[in-house]
């Protein structure tokens, strides 16, 4: 696992509003966006979300998070830990991680 | 036509946070809230909006639409024109509609 490939990440300031919105209109993604808001940055692995998906189904998520520039990940040894990007992400869509942070 | 079923509304009040978002993350359903939101309310009969799509697809829209508590729509005679629930919806999702709108 600690050759993998590094992941691809984009800038929330290149993503399209649609991109945004459908990565938050999932609630697996939602359960890990809301799950890493009340993390320390860089704390926790992808495997430590309670989400009830399958590995290859949650690489996925991840990817589709990554795209819509709400996650950054970096690898650890054979850990892939993440944060999320919560300033960068609020700067290019406003309000927008709030309204679904509140709704837990 | 004029015989048809009246249609199924939901409020926004009783829509979650995903189906909102789900409704919105999509081209041509953003087309037409844009269009909603620069038109006079009840102007606009569902033939009227410019999205490449065909009639089943569109009723389709309109349906998510109506389902997320985006739009509410009424027949007149043969027409079936809508307006945009701006105000229920930016009660129930604060900044939301703003943040799409802007970004035209």
């Amino acid at each position: 696992m600690s050759h993998r490939t590094a992941p691809e990440h984009t800038h929330p300031d290149d993503v399209p509003v649609e991109t945004a919105l459908a990565a938050l209109a999932d609630p697996v993604r939602l359960s890990i966006v809301r799950e890493l808001s009340t993390s320390e940055e860089w704390s926790r692995s992808c495997g430590t979300f309670d989400v009830p998906v399958g590995k290859a189904a949650l690489s996925h998520h991840f990817a589709v998070l990554r795209a819509a520039g709400l996650v950054e990940q970096r690898d650890i040894g054979a850990k892939r830990v993440n944060r999320l990007r919560r300033e960068e992400f609020e700067h290019r869509f406003p309000g927008l991680l709030a309204l679904v942070l509140r709704e837990e």
